[in-house]
């Protein structure tokens, strides 16, 4: 339909639509960067879907049983700013409009959940929201299974982009959701043929609505600018059974005379002639942020739509046990279950006596058993790496179409979609989520492991096979700059514990975090127990600390994790049998090392003795604390990783690499 | 068909299959370690490709027109070693086989091209054989256009497994070779429906014939174990127009009489007696590692089967001209061209005497210019931001179906498949590969990226976007921890140009290496000419260099890369000022100053003197240069980032975050 035959045909829904329009178009241009063209595409599907669909009150942003709304193609954010200013969010005013991307607004250039509490997660890395919104929509069915219907029964709506569809992570999403059956997941897909480059065909000829349904997905199709048209697509897909997404023909810069429909207005301001002409066409004749009241109204009608629905909620949710009210509000906000730390403290104390020599791998797998107990909001997973990764505790049973009560998921081979999918999973709400793949491989999940820690998201990674001790496999496999990548990322706590008890003691602080992911990288062979002598308090916590003091005059300071605490511990032997006073010094987490205080850093490495770090891995993260924050505190050496590694047993690879006890003591020796 | 029908029906093709299954049982048997059950489920399918269709000469694997063979399913090595040794392959002796996974072994845990020239890519990440292939197809279909179809006319043929098409990456790869249309990309998918889990149903339903088509593939279906059928299915995937998937029904550990068909025979040794009972069940009557002579001649037959082609192929060669020869040589063997380092040179002078103020990434575009002029073997792109990398110099022409001379490609947005694809041009010979996206989007190529690293391809990375300093997009956009991350990896020069002469000289560095990716990290933001005095000599290409020397006593070195050069150099100015003595070194690439000798390191950073370094990033790679290699050298602090950044203008945030020449003066005069 053209634009006339559409004002006339759907004057209300016109309105509506045109206030989201204008806004976008004002906001982009005051501050003189963005993304127009989007939110002037879709805001047809949007006016019908916060209508007609959509089950949410603006004035709870955070109602536990609200739809979760996903904008995957997150550089147009100004239709959703527009769209929470207009239904009346308080948290985003006409001034936050106008402040759009400016220092310090909460309408920032992409949405960003830790801003706003509308928005559900941090979109902008393409594909990201698509597979977040199928974290959520797991997270809605296991809850569903676990609290009923009546406490859980919504959808997740995710608008998403032609980029979105062609990053590879939007194939790992759909083809998760298709297995999963997930029913409560709808996509609308913004099919307006234009990129950044120019027209779609210039990269891609997929038929996306063909490759949607080889993974079990229904489809629907819809004219995007068509409210008639798009309201029966919605209503077919809230019926469907299965995911579905709904094929939304747009156009970009809908209505822009000389813009619209091309790479011009994706990226840049429209400038102002062309925006007062496309304000013309629209039948516009607002200034630049005026919305008349009698449509800001209509909108904030729109905005209460839930209201009620919220009202009745609340009262089913009243009707239950306190001790019920409590355990749901815990997960939903994530708190901490209170048997967690007897839970692990008993299992620490038991491991102490019996101190096995395990893998850190098989350690983790040991206290998941007590986590998961403790802990009824875990959903577990590995990207088929089960056996591997040892993710699956006793007993777990698998979360599929036929069993949404089952906790442990088969993600897939699937790094990337596994662990945004753990991040829609706990933005949701009232889970827990752990993921494993092999070490190496956080190289595939990197953009959706770096929103964790930007979104503030607690999910934990257990990146098992974490050096060249896990042998054979070579190089492609062995992780040599890995700690160094998750270390380096701001917000991230990576634990590299040295022994089944730092093991306990790391899954403890990883599953106490609020708003901090973890990874935990583990080793493939077997470690003795380092820490036979318990202690209730949790030694990891404070990052480092001393395990084994020297004795005689402290000459020397070796520091270690994970696998290599065994080698530090050995070559004090030799260094204490040269009468050499050796402290050794475990470090499992440097992130909480380096937030202790001054004094607590200063006890563990006081300055004079030489210090040599022994780490399977490169230097660059270790050189802060052999060289101290200001310099000048000690000569150091490190015995670690240069170069990638190589496929032999690991035995052989430890000696080839010269990662040993007597590496160790030489370098010490050499500084002295 | 059943077993007993098959060694019947076709007792010839059946002993040479058998034999490589022979082979793969008694390797990973020996080596304790391993997937059998990949190698046995395709020996059928590669003994007919073998010996019916790939184009090679097992003599000289090297042999610019051969067919190129991709083991995407890296896992199952012993495929690649057993057909390689049978066919006389002069690396992979019986020794080797026997050798399988040992240190220092040719035939590591997954194939790595760097061991072994008839490896064409090194595999085991899943997903990434198919992606690379799809970069020699295009290398290849680029080089037949340029050179004709008498010198260039091969296929790229790949074995992909179950893992392979559930990773993201695999769909970037489809996508792109689909819109491509490379009827020279021939996929054989190993449908064996395990993974390392279970059942493919654990995890996924999706129908991969169905998405293939969806985009554009032709697709072709065959018994996996039936040399009739597979030949049948071979023939007709050449014949095709467009790329081509033959879904070969496989079924893994075939004819192992408890583990086939099951996950069981994935990944470790099938024991003793299981492999006894499996030879039985072949009618295989050899000894461990034994291979009768007539089997073994007769697949040497197999392996010499090309060596007329190559010799007429060599014919037609020593027919071109002396200059196209030696043309076309320097480009297979990645040799640089003559005329780069003067074009470079002239830029230069040009440049410093024009001292433009332009962003890093708009200095790139410029070099570009003449790079591409200079060096007919590029094949450039961009991962959908052409606009905002500028990585498409005046003139160039896009690449596609109807035009295999252009040497621009977009890539779509698809930036680890771009990665993936660039090595796979790199890896054919003849092309020398860039491409482009955000710098914060390593994130999504990182799979890829390191493998460039580890295969010792020397890909181009332009990664434009670099810092905070591209502001109003926010922290999603927004690289922090990916200068770390880059220079944590081994093999990998990290360039960051603070104006566009050091940026000619980080692009000359890039094109001249053989064996090491480059990744130039590049402003958004408008930079100042800092070296408007021309020099012929590169000093990029020392890593640091004093770029303002200190007047009166050196109290005080700076240290800064890419954009904060410039504010370095002000901080220079303040302190000057109030009379202490700075320097200033400019370290455009970490890793060529680590690799020079130590006189010039000390030269450059000579003990003494207070250092500060400054980077809009995080602290993680300067420690080594402030505190010196062992320590003690200087007191030192840092000016960068801590965190993630935010959503505002540029110099807003450079400001909010105290990157600026007062906040480094100030750190100095607290140290001195």
């Amino acid at each position: 339909m053209e634009i006339e035959e559409l004002r006339k045909a759907h004057p209300e829904h016109w309105k509506l639509a045109s206030a989201i329009r204008a806004l976008a178009m004002d906001a982009v241009q005051k501050a003189n960067s963005g993304h127009p063209g989007m939110p002037m595409g879709m805001a047809d599907v949007a006016t019908v879907l916060f209508k007609n669909h959509l089950k949410f009150d603006a004035k709870a942003p955070k109602w536990a049983d609200r739809d979760r709304f996903v904008l995957s193609a997150g550089h147009g954010s100004m239709l959703i700013y527009a769209l929470l200013y207009l239904c009346g969010d308080e948290q985003v005013t006409l001034d936050q409009i106008k402040n759009f991307r400016q220092s310090g607004a909460l309408t920032a250039g992409h949405p960003e959940n830790f801003l706003l509490d509308a928005v559900e997660t941090t979109t902008g890395p393409l594909g990201q929201g698509v597979a977040t919104a199928v974290g959520m929509a797991i997270a809605e069915e296991a809850l569903r299974a676990q609290w009923g219907k009546k406490l859980v029964d919504h959808r997740t709506w995710v608008i998403a982009g032609d980029g979105c569809l062609m990053e590879g992570i939007s194939q790992e999403a759909i083809g998760l959701a298709g297995m999963q059956e997930l029913s409560n997941l709808i996509v609308l897909w913004d099919n307006n043929d234009i990129t950044i480059d120019g027209r779609v065909s210039l990269s891609d000829k997929t038929d996306q609505r063909k490759r949607f349904e080889a993974s079990g997905w229904t489809v629907f199709a819809c004219d995007g600018h068509d409210p008639v048209s798009i309201d029966e697509a919605l209503t077919k897909a809230k019926k469907a059974k299965g995911p579905v997404l709904v094929d939304c023909k747009t156009i970009i810069g809908f209505g822009a005379p000389t813009k619209s429909d091309s790479y011009a207005a994706h990226g840049s301001p429209l400038g102002d002639e062309e925006i007062s002409r496309t304000k013309e066409i629209y039948g516009w004749e607002h200034g630049p942020f005026e919305i008349p009241a009698e449509i800001k109204a209509e909108w904030e009608t729109i905005g209460t739509r839930g209201a009620e629905e919220r009202g009745a909620w609340e009262e089913r949710f009243a009707k239950l046990s306190a001790g019920k009210q409590a355990e749901f509000t815990r997960i939903m906000e994530g708190g901490v279950s209170k048997k967690l730390t007897n839970a692990i403290r008993k299992f620490k104390k038991e491991e102490a006596e019996a101190a096995p020599k395990v893998a850190t791998r098989k350690a983790s797998e040991m206290v998941l058993g007590v986590v998961n107990e403790a802990c009824p909001e875990t959903l577990g997973g590995s990207a088929d790496l089960t056996g591997s990764n040892l993710t699956k505790s006793k007993g777990m049973e698998i979360f599929n179409p036929d069993n949404r009560k089952g906790r442990y998921i088969h993600f897939g081979i699937r790094e990337h979609g596994m662990a945004a999918a753990m991040n829609g999973m706990i933005l949701h709400g009232g889970v827990r989520a752990y993921g494993g793949t092999f070490f190496c491989f956080t190289d595939y999940a990197r953009g959706a492991m770096r929103l964790s820690a930007l979104m503030k998201v607690p999910a934990v990674y257990v990146m098992t096979h974490d050096s060249i001790g896990l042998g054979e496999d070579g190089p492609t496999h062995q992780p040599v700059e890995h700690l160094a990548i998750c270390r380096a990322t701001p917000n991230t706590l990576t634990f590299r514990p040295a022994d089944v008890i730092e093991t306990a003691e790391a899954w403890e602080i990883a599953m106490t975090q609020e708003g901090t992911p973890s990874v935990l990288a583990l080793s493939r062979q077997g470690l003795p127990t380092l820490r036979s002598e318990y202690k209730p308090q949790n030694l990891t916590a404070k990052g480092a600390y001393v395990i084994a003091e020297a004795e005689g005059k402290r000459q020397a300071i070796l520091m270690a994790s994970g696998s290599e605490v065994e080698i530090a511990l050995k070559a004090r032997d030799i260094l204490q049998g040269q009468a050499i006073g050796t402290r050794v010094v475990s470090m499992p987490c440097m992130e909480l090392f380096a937030q202790q205080d001054e004094n607590y850093r200063k006890k563990i490495l006081p300055p004079g003795a030489v210090r040599v770090a022994v780490e399977a891995a490169v230097r660059q993260p270790w050189d802060r604390w052999l060289l101290g924050e200001r310099g000048r505190e000690a000569k150091a050496d490190f015995v670690g990783m240069d170069r990638f590694g190589a496929s032999a047993p690991a035995g052989e690879l430890y000696e080839k690499f010269g990662i040993t006890a007597e590496a160790v003591a030489e370098k010490v020796k050499a500084l002295l």
